[in-house]
């Protein structure tokens, strides 16, 4: 079953009270697609500067992710700067640099249009909806999305979610989106607008997962240190798509280890800057990690 | 098996943005005692003064709980008057008065010093020491504590900590005693101090818990409305040592599913104010529940 990805590649210099790393390979396609290439090929739409570095794309294609749809423009690549504090739940931004990235139309090449599952990355809702009328009849279509799009193309997003399978979200997303303190009376909110599954993350609490008439709540891998939180998120939906996509079926058994490979890859994501770590790691270490999941759950 | 349990019996006055109560039966044991009494007799030691409304003796007995320990002596009983904000995370305390518990002296009656499950319920570490000279050999302690004694009295705590079997505390306490801000490395530091398992209550984000070589994590039960939380960790110890004190054998597996049935016990006692919830349950009302854990939880 095929993936198709359409969000950012990005240059990162990012600094934690760990160490730091000046433009480091990034980006949501960039997280997506390395975590679910344990699983799978991806295909990625995104769009970078001719100063993108060769070993970036080397590395890229050495995941096995199919470049086709990469488009190499005139002009400097998408840069992100920013810092953590020592609570490393909130990322600041010092500099964007969109470059580049401020033009960027996806334009899905005909040989993705038969796309199976499909990750819109957070980007503009406008272009998300774009991908949308550009996918023939993808099975299940994963949306994510931040608080400026909430704040700033609400309608826009609104039209976005209601179109969309499965929604990504991060708890205070949820509850902004949602206009609810509450995170369980925020999901269900949200459930209203459209998807049949949203999906919250919560850091370093975990994630929950709420459906029609089902719950999932699955706490977070414990980590003694989180060098750097950068792509936790986009890394959580390579691993459950890509887990997702090699399933004969999409049955709430399957849909739930879905969620707990997410987990998997975005715990491993967290480890090391950039995409460190999740490039050291064979999949005998993802299951490894599966089954520690299973381990500190069970009862 | 039976049970002791030494804290607060207390007269509540709390407003949440839901309502507000005068005067409610509140206090650690008491929470205590009533969830566990789903389980099991508790032998209470507390004080409360004369002005003690007989109908809470009452509805403490119809609980089986045992009162000889309770002593009633002149003076008033112990108010506690605050409130919450929509958070519902931090009690903000307008009023103590400590009255007759000022003076309380834990003094554990002859029939009481060979019980086998002590709770040490959230007091001065100091008497919380007394009691453990006290009791005889005690198959299992579990300790409480707060910021106050952390802050207040450290010397003391630590040695109270260092001659219980099991620490009940909640994220920031952990963090606190520890000195350390990431919660597994704080708890393991806690492990280090001598209690054989270190219990740390994260409110909506569930429950963790380390031990030597094992750790469990187990998420809340996802509530649309939380009353009052008032008595939600003491409700967590009334279910976790009810549970455990009827079990065979004490195993990795049982003292999990303690942890459970804590939860089970916490997640009722914030439906309403003061013990009005956990009181109008049945069993079979917190075996459902115990299954809506497994149901929401299990992949």
């Amino acid at each position: 079953m095929s993936i198709l990805v359409v969000g950012s590649v990005a240059l990162d210099s990012v600094r934690t009270p760990f160490g730091e790393v000046e433009e480091a390979l990034g980006g949501s396609a960039t997280f997506f697609s390395v975590a679910a290439s344990f699983f799978n090929r991806v295909r990625m739409v995104a769009v970078v500067g001719e100063d993108f570095p060769p070993e970036y794309l080397g590395f890229l294609r050495s995941r096995g992710v199919d470049l086709q749809g990469l488009q190499v423009v005139p002009g400097r690549t998408f840069r992100w700067r920013g810092y953590y504090d020592y609570d490393l739940n909130d990322a600041h931004t010092l500099e964007t640099q969109l470059n580049v990235f401020e033009d960027f139309r996806p334009a899905i090449p005909e040989e993705y249009r038969d796309s199976e599952f499909v990750f819109l990355a957070n980007i503009d809702p406008v272009l998300q909806s774009m991908v949308l009328d550009q996918v023939r009849s993808p099975r299940l279509v994963l949306c994510d999305t931040m608080n400026y799009w909430i704040e700033n193309k609400r309608e826009e997003l609104l039209e976005t979610v209601s179109r969309v399978d499965y929604l990504l979200l991060n708890d205070a997303e949820a509850r902004q989106l949602a206009g609810e303190p509450n995170l369980i009376a925020a999901g269900r909110k949200l459930l209203e607008m459209g998807p049949s599954r949203v999906i919250i993350k919560k850091g370093e609490h975990g994630v929950i997962m709420l459906g029609e008439g089902t719950f999932f709540s699955l706490p977070a891998y414990p980590l003694e240190s989180v060098f750097d939180p950068t792509g936790a998120g986009d890394s959580f939906g390579g691993g459950f798509l890509g887990f997702l996509s090699r399933e004969p079926e999409m049955t709430e058994e399957s849909i739930r280890r879905a969620v707990v490979y997410g987990s998997v890859a975005a715990s491993f994501a967290v480890e090391d800057f950039s995409c460190r770590r999740l490039s050291a790691l064979t999949r005998e270490d993802i299951e490894a990690r599966y089954r520690e999941f299973m381990e500190i759950t069970c009862f």
